[in-house]
C-alpha cells in the first residue's frame, strides 16, 4: 500500500508546474500556504527594483517618466494582468488600492444605470466592499441589499428593474467558494443590471474570461496570486463597451485627456485611461511588472488544475484527523470545481492552532469567525507541502500544542 | 570686483547645510532643478529597500505585517511627516495619492460643515484639486467658486455663511508663490468655513505649522521635496480636534475600528486611523520611510533661508540676461519671502528651451502657458548649480540652441 509520502512524493514527480517553484525565493523550512493574502517573492524582482531605483529614479531622475516609459505603466502592465482576466488590451489599468478601484467601479456601474436605486451586494463580500458600498449608496442615494450567490436569482426577480448593479466576489476570501461567474453576470444583465466583480482571490489562481463572460466592471489586487509584493497596486477592468458612458467619481489629473495641458475643468481621456487617478508609487509598480513575468507562458488552465488536485489531495490526508477531531470542520466546498486555491477549516481555537501552526513553520492565517485558512499558489506549492501541513496540523492537535501560552497572544494582522 | 563663479563659491563656501548634499546620490553632468518634482535618491534608500524585499517580505512572508510592523507604518511615518508640517503626533497618515487624500479631505470638510453649499476654490490650484473639488461637489451637491488668494477676503464677506470649505495650494505649483497660511486659514475660520490646504509644493521645503496655524486639513505628496521615491504615497493631516466628527468618503477597511474583526458595518477607527483605506504599498513606503532620515535633525526655517536666498542669487544672476531678454520673463514673486523654493520664467519657447537645457544636463520642466520652472531642493543644490544653470541658459538662447530640431520634438510629460 502507497503511504502518503509516497503519493505525495509520485504526484510531485508528476506535476508539469513543478519547475515554476524555482522562479521563487522560498525561505527554508517554511510551508506558505499564504500566497492568497501575500504572494512569495519572485527571484527577478529584487535585482530588478534596485535597477528602477539606482539608475531610473537615480540617474534618469525627472527624465524617467519619458525614458523609462513611467507615464505609460498603468496601462502597459494593466494589459499584462488583462491576459490574466481574458480581457483584451486597453480595457485594463492599474492604480491605487482595491478598495478605491471598488469604489471608483461600483459609482460607476451605478451611474451607468441611473433611476435604478438598488445595489445587490454579496452577503460574503470581502468588508472593504461592504464598507465601500454602502459610502457609495449614501452618496448617490442608493440602497444596498446583501444577499447570497444563492438568493441572487430570487433578489433579481423580486427588484429586477430596480437593480442598477450586483456586486459579488469570484471567490469567497472566507470559504474559498468560487462563483459562477458567466451565470451570475447573465443573471444581473438579462434585468438590465451592471455587474462589478472583486476577482482579489481568483486572478492568477483561476482561469477569467471577463471579455467572453460579458463581464462589465472588476477590481482586484495583485499582492496575493500576482506575487506584486506587499500593497502593490490594485487594477480596474473595465469593458469597452462602456468606456464612452463611463462617468467616475475620482477624476484625478492622470485620467485627463490631456494631462500636461493643465487646462481648467476635467476631461476624461479616451479608454481606460480615463480611470487613471494619481501619481502610483512606481517602485512597488515595477515590482510588480517584474513579478509578472512569472505568468509568460503558463496556461492558467493548468494552475486551475492542480490548485483543485492540491485541494483534494489536502483533504483526503485531512480525512483521517477530521473523523477522530469532532470541533475540526471543512468549510469550503467538498467538490474541488467550486473552490478557488484554498481549503478553509474551522475550529474553535483556529488563533492558537494557527499560531502554533505558524511556530511549525506552516504558514496560513485565521478569519473569523474561527477559520482556519490554507490558500496556495500553485506555482509554488508542492503535494509535499500539503502533507506536511496536515502533519503539522495533526501533532498541533494531538499534543495540545495551540493550548502553549505562547500561541494564547494576539496578533495585530491575522 | 567679485565674479559671479567666486561669489557662488564664497556662499556655498559659508553654506551650513551643505553637507547634507552627501546624503543624496545625483548624476554627474546634471544640474537638478526638478526636485520640486521628484525628489533624487537618498543614499540609504537601495539598501534599505534591498532589505524589505529579501529579508521582510521574502524570508518574512505575511509574518511581516506583524514582525516588521508594516501595519502600523502609515501612522509611524505619517507622525514623522508631521514633525515638518508642525503637527503633533496622531493626526497625520501616509495613504493613497494626493489626488484620493485631496478627495478625503474636501468631503469631510464639506460634511463638518454640512448645510453650507459653496466651496472657495484656488483659481490657480494644481488641475487635480480642480479636478476632485468638481466632483465632490456634484456628489455632495455643492457649489464652487474659484478666487485667487487676493479676491478671498471680499469672497469671504459676500458668501461667508455659504461657504463650507475653501481649499488653495500653500505654494503655487505655477508660479512658487507662497500663500499666507495662517492669515487665510483665520480668514476661513472668521466665516466659519474650514480649510483644507494643498502642501504638496510647501512640505520639505518651507517650515510649516499646521498646529499652531489652526490648519483643519492638509493633503501632500511625499516625491517632491520629500524624495520619497517616484509616485511615493501622499498624506493626509486632520486636525485633532475634527478626529471624532470627520466623516470620509473612502471607508476602507483599514479604516475600521477593529479590521480584522470583518465585521458588517463600517465603524471608523478613532483618531486618524479612520483616515486609512486600504493596503498601501509597503515598498514604495518604507523606500519613503528611509528617505526620511535626512530630515532627521534639519531645521526647516534653515532650508528656507537658503531656498529664498539661493532663489535671490538665481534672479541676481539672471539680471542681465532678463534686460537683454525681451521674451523672458520673471513670474515668480521677485520678494524672496514670498517665494517657496522654486523661479518661474516665462518664454514663448518654453519647451524647446528646456529640452535644450536638460541636452546640456540642466533638469527643470515647463507648464502651460510657456512657463519654464526651476525648483531646487536646499538639501542638495548649490549656489554654483543656479549660476551653471544660469549660464547655460544664456548659451542656449544665444546660440539658438532651443531652435534645433531635436529639441521640437514634444515629450509626453513634460
Amino acid at each position: 500500500m502507497t503511504t502518503r509520502r509516497e503519493h505525495a512524493e509520485q504526484l510531485d514527480a508528476a506535476d508539469q508546474l513543478a519547475p515554476l517553484r524555482e522562479q521563487f525565493q522560498l525561505p527554508p523550512n517554511v510551508v506558505y500556504l499564504d500566497g492568497n493574502s501575500l504572494g512569495a517573492l519572485v527571484n527577478q524582482v529584487p535585482d530588478r527594483l534596485a535597477d528602477v531605483v539606482t539608475r531610473q529614479w537615480g540617474d534618469h531622475l525627472i527624465r524617467a517618466w519619458n525614458e523609462d516609459a513611467w507615464w505609460q505603466a498603468p496601462i502597459r502592465i494593466g494589459d499584462r494582468i488583462g491576459k490574466l482576466l481574458g480581457a483584451g488590451p486597453g480595457q485594463v489599468v492599474v492604480g491605487e488600492s482595491t478598495s478605491i478601484q471598488f469604489f471608483q467601479a461600483l459609482t460607476a456601474a451605478a451611474r451607468l444605470r441611473s433611476g435604478r436605486r438598488l445595489v445587490l451586494s454579496d452577503l460574503n463580500h470581502f468588508p472593504t466592499n461592504r464598507y465601500l458600498a454602502a459610502s457609495v449608496a449614501r452618496l448617490l442615494g442608493l440602497e444596498i441589499l446583501e444577499v447570497s450567490a444563492d438568493d441572487l436569482q430570487a433578489a433579481l426577480r423580486e427588484h429586477g428593474s430596480d437593480v442598477c448593479a450586483i456586486s459579488f466576489g469570484a471567490v469567497d476570501f472566507r470559504t474559498g467558494a468560487l462563483l459562477d461567474i458567466p451565470q451570475i453576470t447573465e443573471a444581473a444583465h438579462s434585468q438590465g443590471a451592471l455587474v462589478v466583480w472583486d476577482v482579489c482571490h481568483a486572478v492568477g489562481a483561476v482561469p477569467l474570461e471577463c471579455d467572453a463572460d460579458q463581464v462589465d466592471l472588476a477590481v482586484g489586487c495583485t499582492y496575493k496570486y500576482l506575487n506584486g509584493g506587499p500593497g502593490s497596486p490594485a487594477f480596474l477592468y473595465a469593458a469597452a463597451r462602456h468606456h464612452a458612458a463611463l462617468d467616475l467619481p475620482l477624476t484625478g489629473w492622470h485620467g485627463h485627456a490631456d494631462p500636461f495641458g493643465m487646462t481648467h475643468a476635467f476631461e476624461p481621456a479616451e479608454g481606460i485611461a480615463k480611470a487613471r487617478v494619481g501619481t502610483l508609487p512606481m517602485l512597488s509598480l515595477l515590482a510588480l511588472d517584474a513579478a509578472l513575468d512569472v505568468f509568460d507562458g503558463v496556461d492558467l488552465t493548468a494552475v486551475q488544475t492542480k490548485s483543485q488536485d492540491l485541494g483534494d489531495f489536502f483533504l483526503e490526508c485531512l480525512a483521517d484527523l477530521l473523523n477522530t477531531t469532532p470541533e475540526l470542520g471543512v468549510v469550503s466546498p467538498r467538490r474541488a470545481t467550486r473552490r478557488g486555491s484554498q481549503v478553509t477549516l474551522s475550529h474553535p481555537e483556529a488563533s492558537p492552532v494557527m499560531a502554533a501552526l505558524i511556530a511549525r513553520g506552516v504558514i496560513g492565517d485565521v478569519r473569523p469567525p474561527g477559520l482556519l485558512r490554507f490558500g496556495w499558489n500553485s506555482l509554488y506549492i508542492r503535494y509535499q507541502d500539503l502533507l506536511h501541513a496536515v502533519e503539522a496540523l495533526e501533532t498541533v492537535l494531538s499534543e495540545g500544542e495551540h493550548r502553549r501560552p505562547e500561541h494564547q497572544v494576539p496578533r495585530l494582522v491575522t
